[in-house]
Parts: structure tokens; C-alpha cells; sequence
């Protein structure tokens, strides 16, 4: 059976950046297309910021910071160092080149364009094939309601709190009213293979399933559907995906995982280091493949991307 | 008689600022207000930016590019150059470290701030003990009829057609409705001396006095006020008050600035190269003080300030 060779992804931000990184690698990227959370974007100093559609954009482009693992490689930091002489908001640190794409983003706004344009406008200029869809065209704030601090939004929690304070809810505001971006549903329902990258299954896959019509059209596909998951040995990678899911009452592990994902995929990539859990994810209801999952380089996201295309 | 102590004077951008760099070296910083033409003011990139004040408020902190007489000495544009890879609104250069004056009084702006206090922050921050008022916080915006091209924003015709285009008409959209800023009125009322700087009478000093009670309280004070001419020997050191002059219909010389402010001065300092047309000055109803007004540094500044305040 040959690999299919149109590929639609779920994604959040860097661990999805390196696995479609892998997928545009071993297929064509011009029949790759990701679907992208936007409840993490922010509006500071009046610019519209989209953190995990600039980390998948920087990270195709080859142009991520190995060291940070967000923002651009040999960036400057002159508008932040400035902006502390005024006590501005500086937490949110904001590279000088890095500001270009908020500052462009925010002017093609005002001007009328939506948020699908201006990725797709972005995505061109940095010379990517792969189509970047925002889940939504619309507002969703991910809000989280923090022990002892009330509701904070996801950036505060996340950069301004260094996602080390224990989170009692999680909420989407404005999903209810927001419908997919118009090519979304479109690019679940044709898709050879739908993916669910390795991102938060709360607050990065969370968000685009809150969208509403999206969950019903990853259903229908189920099928065709593989997640890979974020959790290996018990443990995130990155970010706060572990402790969140036991903060919230799931359990962190590919099983918790699984859980959450089988009514969306059949099959669900997990590491080595977890193979002994493959009867309990099995028993969740959904198909585990045992494989590496960690991505250090582009070698080991290409391994990945072929086993998500041949599971 | 003792020079005034207290003074307060309008102000538009370049020539102002050398102005109040004089009048603040001569006198107690603390006792000079400038309130500042905000018609210039843009949104640009989501991002408020108020090119009068940032020039007055940069120059007298010393921290002015000689070179270009705007913005930042020894910026870099590093936010510019990564806004052309999206072909990006780069016609108005915005260096690193401006940008955070401008991140910063949005962000201020967004969180119920009015311009007249977030002013004020950012010259405390520069360490300046001058008071720098926007002329109003309301928006006020001067566009500019251009011969074949209908109305552009001011900043449009000055930075992005380099003032170059014949000028039909210009007008203050919003003038009508705008208050004066909550400080304005007063520090006009109470000043022993009010100046009108040398700045473009058109559309420097124009929209300040095209704000409602403005033109009044400076009336109530003529005997007190004294202008610099921005004209010298029928020319503009800077930008195009001479051609907006002749364009508009009136004459480009000190005579013609004259008969302009006739009725908020008693006194106006015209250059030694119009000490010929010092009868004409005075026949327009102004008396004319010679001197030189063309402020190379500092100690020129500080001398021209010194007449200013002894006329």
C-alpha cells in the first residue's frame, strides 16, 4: 500500500513544528497542510501575535533558534532593551525581527485581511509550500484559572509564570462562537491522512477541537487518523502537557492520552519507552505503534513523519 | 525686568525641539511647557506613533540622530529590514529601539491611558523635567489635497511623497470635536511667556490652533507671546512651509508668517537676513525683533531662546 500523500495536521507549537518539518520532508509540501491553535495568541503593545503559527513558520523556514526553541535564530533584542527604559511590558520577549511578522500581521488586519490570509501571506514570504491554516478566523482566548490567582490568560500562565503554578480549569473563550477557518473542515474531510501532532492534548490540540465542527469532522475520519503522542515515559518534552493532565483529572501517560483521543484516531504512535503500555492504550480503544518519537534533529523527524504516513 | 520664568510654547517637530532645548538650558526645565501638534500623529503596524512628540522629547534628551534629525542616534533597523521579506509597510522607517516608544504608548493606550499621561511617562523615563503636552487627547488628524492624487494622511504627503507633490488644501479632520488636552488651557492662561517655535505654521502650528479654545487663550495672551519665524529669507531651513505657504495663497517670507499670527503674537524674532522686511513685519501689526535663528547646536539654541525671552 503506498504512503498517502495528502496530509492534513492538527497542531499546536514546537513539537509539531519538528514533526511537520519531518512530514514536508518525506511528502510533497505542497499537499501538507496544518491546522493550527490560535487560543495561545496574545495582543500586546497593540500587535496581533500568533506564538504557535510563527514557531511552525520559523521552524520549516529553518530559521528557529536551536537554543530558545522559539523565536528566529541570531536575532536582537534593541525594541525589548529599549522598551525597558520605559518599565513596558518586556515578559513577552519579542526579538527585533520577530516584531516584523507581528507588525505586518497586525497592519494586514487593520487593512481588512483575515487571519488565514495574512498566515498564508507569511507562510509565501518565508518561501514554505505547506498551507498553514489558522483553526479560526475568530477569537479564542485559552484562559487559565491558576491555584490562588484567579484566571490568568495563556501567556501570563504560560511565559509570565513559566507554566509552574498548578492550573485548576482550563477554558476557550469565544469557541463557542467561532467557526473553523474557511478551508478547515474542508482539508480534515480530504485528507489521505489526518495527524494529530505531538502538542498539548489541553491547551494546544484542546483549542482546535473546541472550534465547533471540527471535532465532528476529525470523527469522521478517525479511520485515517494517527496522533502522536506528546507524553513519553509519563513526561512532556517540553511545557507543562504532563502536570496539566494530572492537574485536570486525566493521567499522564500515553494511556491519559489515548483516552482523550479515541474518539478522534485509531492509531496512535508512542515511544519505546512506553511499549509496555501498548495492551493499556489497546484497551482505550485505540492502536498503538511503537516507534522513536523524540525529534532532535530532521533525521529523526523524517523517521517519525514516515511512520505516521505508514502506521 | 526680569526674563519670564514660566513658559509655554507651541511646538510642532525638528525646528521646536531645537527651540526647547535653547529655552530649557536658559530657563528651569520644570518651568517650560511645549504643548505639541498631534495632527501628525499615525497608526502604522496597529502601533500609535506621534512623530512631534517623540522628536521634542528625543532631542532634549540628546539622544536625536544628528544625522537624520529624526529618530534614534545609532539605531538599528533590524524590525524595518525583516519587515521587507513581507513586502511590509517599510515607507516609514521605524528603527529598533523607537519601536518600544511606540509599543509602549499603545499598550498604555489599550490599558485606558490617555496620550497626556502616557506622554508624560515616557519623558519622565528620558529624565526630562519639561512639560510636553499633546496639543489634545482626542484624535485630530491633518490630511493633505494633492494635486492629482485627492487626500493623503499627513504623513503619507510628508515621509512617503517627501512633501514633493503641490499642495491644494489641508484640514484638521476631527479639530472640531477635540478638546484641548486637560493641562493646555492653563499652561497657555498662566505662562509669563508664550512662544510659537519655529515650526510650519501651516501644519505644525495649524492644527494646534484649530483645536477649539486654543486660538482664544492664545488671543487673551498676545501681548505676552512671541513667535520665532520658521521662514528665513523666504525659505524653509526644513520640510515645506515655504512651498505650503505659496500653495495656500500666502506669501513665503516672514511677512507672510506675520499676517499669520498677527492675532496670538505682539513680537515676533525674524532673522538678520529679513532685518530688510522688519517694516513690513511691523506693518502686518507684529514687532519685530532681529536676530540670528538659524540653531545650529546648543549654544545657538540657548542664545535665540534668550531672545525669545528678553523681547
Amino acid at each position: 500500500m503506498a504512503a498517502p500523500t495528502t496530509i492534513t495536521a492538527l497542531a499546536g507549537g514546537v513539537g509539531a513544528a519538528r514533526l511537520l518539518r519531518g512530514l514536508v520532508a518525506v511528502a510533497d509540501p505542497a499537499e501538507v497542510t496544518a491546522i493550527v491553535n490560535t487560543g495561545d495568541d496574545i495582543v500586546l503593545h497593540g500587535l496581533a501575535i500568533s506564538p504557535d503559527l510563527d514557531t511552525i513558520t520559523y521552524t520549516l523556514a529553518g530559521a528557529i533558534s536551536r537554543e530558545q526553541g522559539w523565536g528566529l535564530e541570531g536575532e536582537t533584542w534593541h525594541a525589548m532593551g529599549a522598551l525597558d527604559r520605559y518599565g513596558g511590558q518586556t515578559w513577552f520577549r519579542l526579538g527585533d525581527q520577530d516584531l516584523a511578522t507581528h507588525l505586518y500581521r497586525t497592519q494586514r488586519r487593520s487593512e481588512g485581511a483575515t487571519l488565514t490570509e495574512v498566515t498564508a501571506e507569511i507562510v509565501r514570504a518565508w518561501g514554505l509550500a505547506l498551507r498553514l491554516l489558522p483553526m479560526s478566523d475568530d477569537r479564542v482566548e485559552t484562559r487559565v484559572r491558576v491555584l490562588g490567582e484567579g484566571e490568568l490568560g495563556f501567556q501570563e500562565y504560560f511565559v509570565g509564570r513559566q507554566h509552574g503554578v498548578p492550573v485548576e480549569s482550563v477554558r476557550f473563550v469565544g469557541a463557542e462562537d467561532a467557526k473553523p477557518g474557511p478551508e478547515v473542515l474542508a482539508a480534515i474531510a480530504t485528507a489521505e491522512r489526518v495527524v494529530v501532532c505531538p502538542s498539548n492534548p489541553i491547551v494546544s490540540i484542546g483549542p482546535v477541537l473546541a472550534v465547533p465542527g471540527i471535532a465532528d469532522a476529525l470523527r469522521a475520519r478517525r479511520a485515517d487518523a494517527v496522533a502522536v503522542s506528546p507524553i513519553i515515559a509519563g513526561a512532556a518534552l517540553k511545557g507543562p502537557a504532563d502536570r496539566l493532565l494530572t492537574e485536570l483529572g486525566h493521567e499522564s501517560s500515553v494511556v491519559g492520552v489515548a483516552r482523550l483521543y479515541a474518539p478522534y484516531v485509531a492509531t496512535m504512535v508512542i515511544d519505546e519507552a512506553d511499549a509496555g503500555l501498548a495492551p493499556a492504550v489497546e484497551a482505550a480503544g485505540i492502536r498503538p505503534v511503537v516507534a522513536p518519537t523524540i525529534m532532535h534533529g530532521p533525521d529523526e523527524a523524517a523517521a517519525l513523519a514516515r511512520v505516521v504516513l505508514e502506521a
